[in-house]
Order: C-alpha cells, then sequence, then structure tokens
C-alpha cells in the first residue's frame, strides 16, 4: 500500500457520516442495488440495509456483500425488524414514497439523524412499511413517466442530504467512533 | 383518450424546456440510455442527442428512438459535428467530466441555454469532446470509488438544473414554440 493510498483511506473515513444510512425494502435487481451502494459510497454513507423480496434472503446474503468493498450492506429478514432496529439506534426512516402526507425532500432537514427507505422496482415501498415510516419523501416529477428508477432517486436524495450536511459542517470533523474507524481502517487495507 | 389524460398532456408540455438537453458521448449500455432519458422526461428535457460507439450508428437508431416516447431521441454520426450542432443552436457545452479546468456543478448557472454532455461507461469522455465543451462539471464525491453510474451523474446534475430553474420561475410559462407544442401534442395523443 503506497503512502497515497492510506492517506485517501484516512481522508474517506474522517468524512464518513455514521448517522446517514439507506434502507432497501425489497429492491431486487442487482445493478439497482449496486449503483445505491456507489453512490452511497460517494455521498460518505457507512452502511446500507436490505430486505430481499420473498425467499431470497439466504440467496442473497453473501452476493450483496460483494457489491460493498467501502460499504457495509447488511440484511434483515424482514421491513418491520428492519425499521425497528435502525428507530432503536435513534434513526429517523424517511421513505422514498408518493402519499398524501410524502413532503418534497428537499424540505426535509438532513442534518438529522436519517435512514432513507427505498422501495422495489414494480410495487414501490410495501403498505406496511410506509405506515411505518416517520417521514414520507418525494422528488417532485413533471414528465408524464410515474417514477425514476430507484437508484436514480437515491441518488437524487442523497446528494441533496451530502449537500445539508457540507452546509451545516458535518464533514469537517471525523464522526465516526474510534472502534468503527479502526476496524474499517483494518478491514479497507486488507490487499 | 380521457379529459384528465389530454390535460396531463397539456401540463407536461407547458413545462418542457427547450433549451436544456442532454448529449450523450458513447454511452452504450441500454439501461443506462433508458434510465436518462426516464429522467430527463422527469425534469422536463424535451430531447436527448446520442453519439454512439464504434459502428453501432445505424443498428442503434431505431432500438434507442423506443426508449422514449415523451422525449425525443436524436442519433448523430459523431461528437463533434453533435456539438457543434448543438452550439450552433445557442447551447453551452457542460461536459460532466473530471479534469482541471472542471468547476463544482451547483457553481454553474443553469438558467443558460445548457447541453450536459455524458461520457462512456467505462472511457467516461472522449479527449476530442472534453476539448470541444464549452465548461467541465465535477459532482464532488468523498468515498473510494471514482466515479458515478452515468445515469446517476446525469440525474444528480439534471435535479440541481430543475432547482435552478424552478428559481428562475422558468416553469411558470409555456417555453416551447407553438410549432414545437402542436407537433409534440399530435404525438403523444396518438394512442
Ligand atoms: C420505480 S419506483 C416504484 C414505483 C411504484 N410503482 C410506486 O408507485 O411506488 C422504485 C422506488 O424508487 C423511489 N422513487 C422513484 N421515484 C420517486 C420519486 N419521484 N420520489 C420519491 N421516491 C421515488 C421510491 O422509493 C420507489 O419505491
Ligand atoms: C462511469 S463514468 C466514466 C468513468 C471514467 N473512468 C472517467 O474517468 O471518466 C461515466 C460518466 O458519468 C459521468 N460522471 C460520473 N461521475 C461523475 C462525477 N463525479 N462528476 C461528473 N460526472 C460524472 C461522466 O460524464 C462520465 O463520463
Amino acid at each position: 500500500m503506497t503512502p497515497q493510498r492510506l492517506e485517501r483511506i484516512h481522508q474517506t473515513l474522517s468524512l464518513r457520516q455514521p448517522d446517514l444510512t439507506v434502507l432497501t425494502d425489497e429492491v431486487h435487481k442487482d445493478r439497482n442495488l449496486s449503483a445505491i451502494v456507489r453512490t452511497c459510497d460517494a455521498f460518505a454513507v457507512p452502511e446500507v440495509h436490505c430486505v430481499w423480496p420473498g425467499d431470497q434472503y439466504r440467496l442473497r446474503r453473501n452476493q450483496t456483500a460483494g457489491a460493498g468493498t467501502w460499504v457495509d450492506v447488511q440484511t434483515h429478514p424482514a421491513i418491520d425488524t428492519a425499521i425497528d432496529h435502525l428507530q432503536q439506534q435513534g434513526f429517523t426512516i424517511c421513505a422514498a414514497h408518493f402519499s398524501e402526507r410524502a413532503i418534497d425532500f428537499r424540505d426535509y432537514d438532513f442534518t438529522r439523524p436519517t435512514a432513507l427507505m427505498l422501495g422495489n422496482e414494480k410495487e414501490g415501498i410495501s403498505e406496511q412499511a410506509a405506515e411505518l415510516a416517520d417521514e414520507h419523501l418525494i422528488i417532485p416529477m413533471q414528465g408524464m413517466v410515474q417514477s425514476f428508477n430507484v437508484s436514480v432517486a437515491a441518488a437524487i436524495i442523497l446528494s441533496e442530504a451530502q449537500r445539508q450536511r457540507e452546509v451545516a459542517g458535518l464533514f469537517e470533523h471525523n464522526r465516526l467512533d474510534e472502534e468503527t474507524y479502526q476496524r474499517l481502517l483494518f478491514e479497507w487495507c486488507q490487499p
């Protein structure tokens, strides 16, 4: 490992935002999931939480792990327990979801601990998950098509989260706890 | 056609921005191109201009046309003539491209007539195209991975263009010329 590479790893770790995460509710296409994970890495999101469709839980958990060398991809068996797990940790669950109670994503305060929940390519967010979510966010659309590709929606919203966190100075100091920092440093330095 | 549907078509046409467009420099995956076209529709971009890799010009022109019922997908034989064509029409060519002269995409004024140029999945924007471009824009990245998926990059930048144009009041009045409006109205009303 070159000193430049090590420096880059330290730099990246020191920008990571432990209080910003993504939760996927049965997003099933690998290419969408890997685009989401890639976007998370770029916007300093350290973890992605996934719930898989139907009985793909076992099948997928390893496959997906590969998608993120730089992002921890965690699998949950069901959406209700995943939401509960994140709420227990203090996250506000924001469903990217069209509904009566949805607000424009730019009006949400992303400096709060936030888990952005994204829905399945066909069905969107399940009824149960929509109900359990603390907030619903929409990206206003001006065309004929009814929705964005899910990885595109994720990127548009996370870009706004990044912007707000930059303005708020949340990238100015390391925000990972010492244990997580050292664990990731060790993992990322493996050849 | 229901009156609601016709109303929706009029509504969409009246938001279309004739002075905002996208130009792809050898983006070759159909799924990326269709995600870009879908995003263009949602952000009121009426046309996408494409240059295909290698000898796929003939092969692809029809295939792609199908991707956009609501967005005109135009094929050009080469990037230099495509850029020239758009510059002649008054567009500033903005390459989404990492370079010394690149500026943060949020610092660019998207109320100007703008063609956003996106590069190939592997090679990025060609040297020739980068040189011919009027501006280079980057989306700052804070992770280990070096670039976004191309359709994700397009969406992040177009979302900012939409935001700026909203602030500037560019969605308040119809901006298509009468001929284009009537042509699209006719096409979109076909069953
Ligand atoms: C292809 S969409 C699902 C469409 C589904 N028919 C529906 O009505 O929800 C996949 C996911 O992308 C996200 N998404 C797409 N467009 C969005 C928008 N304009 N605002 C918020 N989220 C969006 C949502 O999380 C959605 O569940
Ligand atoms: C996968 S990238 C190409 C990467 C290529 N290795 C390079 O260095 O240009 C495909 C296209 O997405 C756009 N893109 C990706 N990430 C970007 C970023 N952070 N800023 C601006 N454009 C980006 C560019 O147009 C790029 O040509």
